[in-house]
């Protein structure tokens, strides 16, 4: 036993990811990194990566692929067109589509450039492991993710807001779950924001932007963490041409142990 | 006293810089992020921050200019062209010539773009408040840094082996040593390797390919770091046409406090 977990295991969930139905990735692949994908034509990518470079807690660049390839070195197996449950497509920054393969889209632009983006449900594991619940996996749901009031530091086209994705977590457990996050700041890393959602603009916690709503008990504190959906936002304020990008909570399954992050 | 270091120092060390004469920065405005610079032209710009993404060890960047721009975030009444105390000018991967000011080479190529990476005299502080001596501080020398067998992961037309800097540690001070620099991953981390230079297939410590030898004692082992020097061998291998960087150990002091880097 390496103490590792099972390279199986990921490639398993990304064939079930890949055969469908579609649902949230949270919980597959127990110990393995997910991510988040925006793939722009080429013409883009240096502003994205400019990006991305200015704005690391939302977004952490884990692998960029070569124009038109969809191969990354996380998982040497996989297709970046089909190997994610759902897709969304972008043209001039309106969802046009959601789609479950993204073969034909991704043929449209043969030199699309991918992004792959560090994911808060990477350092869930560690949360469980610790004995703190984490809500939307308890509860069978996507994780509730909110557009805040915060701007990003724009870069060339590109500019929005960031969103968060938040977890209610026990008073007497804030500080712990925001020490385990933090020893992975490439997977967003510690909590941008402790309770108080009003101080992001965020007026209803039951009416997330993205995901589902999760229940919020006595003694329970919002924590929110910056979220690799934020590209999505940039893409609504700034309007490329076209995009295609997981939808939230669908996020790429790698090859790549969660423990690798950890500083 | 707000408990940060003073950001007057910092304003102070770069006019020390700007004016000459050209010394080594460690030591210098403690507290303080230096960083590496490499400037390169705008159609380089791509493969250079890819370059980076893909190996962030040694290339953490910190900022990213506009083209043509010589203001950074970091330090907004600085000019990139000056505050350093010794550049090199680079050309089809050769070392030209090194100049205290470089606005002259600057004006060559209108759209530069500059790119600021992670140094690792950051966390030299913690590990003096630790009580670790910093050898080429204790011996008023430039930190040794050596050319290793490594290949960095290419990007693009950018490909070049690891540069590293070295520190030599007592025996049971290293795991500490790997804990303070692990704790702040934008300015390198934790070491890279500790003992047994041959396996970096370093030859012999006293003729570092870059800085000064420094003394190793009885007891000690040396310690290595990913260094920013990096880049400068990945111009060498790769010879872009034009390039403008810091001379090896003369960085660039910026105002943002070293702990900022901390996580």
């Amino acid at each position: 036993m390496s103490g590792l977990p099972d390279p199986q295991a990921a490639r398993a969930a990304r064939l079930a990811c890949r055969q469908g139905p579609a649902r949230p990735t949270s919980g597959m692949a127990p110990g393995f990194t997910q991510c988040n994908m925006i793939s722009l034509p080429r013409d883009w990518a240096w502003d994205f990566l400019l990006y991305a470079q200015r704005n690391p807690k939302p977004c952490p660049v884990l692998d960029v692929t070569d124009p038109g390839s969809h191969r990354t070195a996380m998982a040497p197996d996989a297709d970046l067109r089909t190997d994610i449950p759902l897709y969304r497509i972008w043209r001039d920054g309106v969802l046009a589509k959601e789609v479950s393969d993204a073969t034909a889209a991704w043929a449209e632009h043969p030199d699309l450039v991918t992004f792959l983006i560090g994911c808060s449900f990477t350092f869930e594991t560690p949360l469980q492991q610790a004995g703190i619940e984490v809500r939307h996996i308890a509860q069978d749901r996507n994780v509730p993710m909110y557009l805040t009031n915060r701007d990003c530091r724009p870069a060339g086209r590109l500019h929005g807001k960031m969103v968060v994705s938040m977890r209610p977590i026990p008073a007497d457990r804030v500080a712990e779950a925001a020490m385990i996050s933090g020893r992975t700041p490439a997977v967003h890393g510690a909590p941008v924001h402790i309770g108080a959602p009003e101080g992001l603009g965020i007026a209803d916690l039951q009416k997330p932007d993205f995901g589902d709503a999760v229940e919020i008990r006595a003694g329970e504190v919002p924590v929110f963490w910056a979220c690799g959906v934020t590209p999505q936002a940039a893409l609504m304020a700034s309007r490329p041409p076209f995009a295609i990008t997981h939808a939230p909570g669908y996020m790429f399954i790698t090859d790549i142990p969660e423990t690798h992050w950890q500083v």
